[in-house]
């Protein structure tokens, strides 16, 4: 990238003017692992920071099958239909294992794919700096900056994305198709305490009353929960994504959602605490990767975990055989 | 400590000879911060680690009120009258604030105190290197070298106790009542899906029909999470702590999973990765408490934090300026 480098007052003038190709170019030199494109990352995320905060970032995840893509695909033409400005980036753990991203798969964007006020950015291959996210993070602060009104991250692959998207995004959707029984077994443990929204997608496939059981076993599901204090209950909501069918209730469900938690100040304080949450994760895993990268600190830690998970050394005194190696006193 | 300091020999006999003076002085070396004592205490657990393994390790936790402590007394007695050994911990992360720990107030545990093949050790002082909980993690290895049949960890006080306690044991008990309606309000987010047995206790002091009503909700609410692969499924007991009624149920559950886990190797394997988990979450809090504890950093991290908070410095470069002020490079 060194080449063709373009100066950070062009970057950030191609964002703030809402120039797509620049947006692109600002994602690669933060998604880049080299360490003059990361101090130029750095350096145009701080500038780029005051324009930042203004749009309504959206996670989306659903086990695969339930059509997160689908989904995506109609209800970002339907907000652009809206007059809003829509852009999807997708946060994918997994990638370094499976190769690919399914937003990389253009097709399934089809109604997207080209228009004006859309931009798409496939999952970055895994990132390592940082851990999991952390370019989906900056590429979040780029998108808002070049004035997006949504920004809709999809989780993809498996593991613990659903966290990692939970901690960058304004609301947690997530999407499920009614299956064989009318309990939620396909559902992921863990995740029903984290969405803020459940939509059932392809309602037109499946017989009504078998869509109406699964809404009413989500919504006790949902109700043993405690009490949410400064957010609106969740809501149980179905569509088609195929045929756009539902797409208007969801929505006026996230604009509901978007001013009341905006106006209890939620919305704010959530964002502030996230950002600390990322600095601190980022440092964390900053260590994590010095110690990996570095060869006999790796076979060190790789040493003592067999020791450890054999019993043979107390866990404690590994944790600090690994901590006097990286002679911080 | 120094001036009267036993031999790791004579602390690790006493210890497999099950004397609880020493397993006690043993306990107060893993507790101290002082830097021979955490060698010496190093040492001793390497040295003790071969007699570790062959216990059962009983977290307790519910909201403040339920009666975790009668139940732990009442049920601890049980056990004694079974003819077993029973030590007693407590998990505090929240004593640097409170002050003091419940299980210090022994009046709640008068069946257990003064007897033989009892061991109560009330909660250790807000503990920092290697985190919250990490010499309950270490006690329990002396209780378990010490011969104990069942370790019972009890969480104390608010916060983040329970996944560290559900990290350092074989199974989690959440104790809970009958409260104000028939709904789960009264239980922590996020507990439900960690538990391997719900009691609800003092059912000698509501209605039949109320109990029986928190036992459906219970069982359906429980029954909403995905199959356990190789646990078996968390039931719903009763009991009457304070007239030592429905322990049997509770008991012949207890054993059951036991012998269920033991036998699947699921025993096996989740404490060795619970064991590298507290190797990775020790290392990490080392590196976090050695930024803390110096002056400068501190300042440095304190003030990031306030930038990043206010949005005014990308929360990446702050970790970034931390990590580069390790001078690890």
């Amino acid at each position: 990238m060194a080449k063709n480098r373009l100066s950070t007052d062009h970057l950030k003038q191609g964002i703030l003017s809402s120039d797509k190709v620049l947006l692109s170019r600002a994602i690669t030199l933060v998604e880049s692992k080299s360490e003059s494109d990361q101090i130029q990352a750095s350096e145009l995320i701080n500038q780029i920071l005051p324009f930042t905060g203004k749009s309504f970032r959206l996670g989306v995840t659903g086990s695969p099958g339930v059509g997160k893509s689908t989904f995506i695909n109609g209800f970002g033409d339907f907000l652009l239909n809206k007059g809003k400005r829509v852009a999807i980036l997708a946060v994918d753990p997994s990638s370094k294992i499976s190769g690919g991203s399914i937003l990389g798969d253009k097709t399934r964007m089809e109604k997207l794919v080209g228009k004006a006020n859309v931009f798409i950015r496939p999952s970055p291959a895994g990132n390592e700096l940082g851990g999991v996210g952390h370019t989906t993070f900056e590429s979040i602060l780029l998108c808002e900056a070049a004035g997006y009104d949504f920004i809709i991250v999809e989780t993809v692959g498996v593991g613990q994305s659903e966290t990692v998207v939970k901690e960058m995004t304004d609301m947690l959707l997530l999407i499920t198709i009614a299956g064989a029984g009318d309990d939620l077994q396909g559902i992921k443990r863990g995740i029903m305490e984290m969405v803020d929204l459940v939509v059932i997608n392809k309602i037109d496939q499946i017989e009504k009353d078998v869509i109406s059981k699964l809404r009413s076993s989500l919504l006790s599901a949902l109700h043993l929960f405690p009490v949410r204090d400064r957010k609106p209950d969740v809501e149980v909501c179905q569509c088609s994504s195929l045929h756009s069918k539902g797409f208007e209730s969801i929505y006026d469900f996230i604009v509901q959602y978007q001013q009341n938690v905006i106006a209890n100040r939620h919305f704010d304080e959530n964002r502030s605490s996230q950002r600390v949450s990322w600095m601190r994760r980022a440092f964390v895993n900053m260590v994590e990767n010095f110690v990996t990268k570095d060869k006999k600190l790796d076979a060190e830690l790789r040493n003592s975990e067999e020791l450890v998970r054999a019993n043979k050394l107390n866990p404690l005194e590994a944790a600090r055989h690994i901590f006097g190696l990286l002679k911080l006193q």
